[in-house]
């Protein structure tokens, strides 16, 4: 947390209790960003990745920190598609809720009856609907998915 | 196109024939991309931008191509922000439709009703609704967005 942000921040507070979180959760610790793995694993693969400094907005960062944190997005979305095979990434930097920033790495399945939409539809209908949330949580694979995205990261020129 | 998209591709067709666009629909011209008035005006300053070469994933770009690809993005959403100030700027690479590569920049508004939201649920309830269709679209100031984007069009180092 730094003078941009006096208020709480909940990816604030995540990243200051790293070592708190189950090891399955935390997917890599980037130079610039730390990618967790996302509570919707339906998308086999889902992370956000945080930002280690509090900012709003890409134009709060230099260009050289842009585009650091640019490339470790790229870096983990490449493992993501290596890993899993999606049909298609979906890329999505939003922060309406929480606005530090944040990247939502969403793999998308072949094989999802929604694949043409946004994932944004179906997990408003988990809201209300308990089997659906339970069907798009689907968590039971954490340590694997993990596991398989770490052995997936490549960084450029290794 | 090329030969990694034999089939149509909408954007691919959309960018041979810029020249038969509405002057306000072709917002800035970069070398790498090029960015189009998107027809979600509510959103003011919604802007495509679409990557000149047909790719369908970040991944597919080498290092040099993808951050200039991004600069591109930046430069633009940079521009957006400071012509309308929005609460918060909406960045998304989806193409769960037109797999071409696009960035959606949705700057969004701080009288939204919906602003804590992904668009896409506002933008799926006017596919059934057409007065809600036609508050989203509001593209009356097409010409005036465009020209207050452009003017604030900033490339770093100038």
């Amino acid at each position: 947390m730094t003078d941009n942000q006096p208020e709480p921040c909940y990816f604030c507070d995540k990243l200051a209790r790293l070592d708190d979180l189950p090891d399955e959760e935390v997917v890599w610790i980037f130079p610039h960003s730390v990618a967790l793995l996302g509570p919707w694993q339906y998308y086999q693969g889902y992370c956000i990745l945080i930002a280690r400094r509090h900012v709003t907005e890409l134009s709060q960062l230099g260009h050289a920190e842009r585009h650091a944190y640019f490339e470790e997005m790229c870096v983990l979305a490449r493992a993501i598609e290596a890993a899993f095979k999606p049909r298609k990434m979906n890329y999505e930097l939003l922060g309406n809720q929480v606005p530090h920033l944040h990247w939502h790495l969403f793999p998308r399945r072949s094989d999802d009856p929604d694949m043409l939409k946004p994932v944004w539809l179906s997990l408003e209908h988990a809201e209300r609907d308990e089997a659906w949330r339970h069907r798009l949580q689907g968590r039971s694979q954490a340590t694997e998915t993990t596991a398989r995205i770490r052995e997936a990261v490549v960084f450029p020129g290794t």
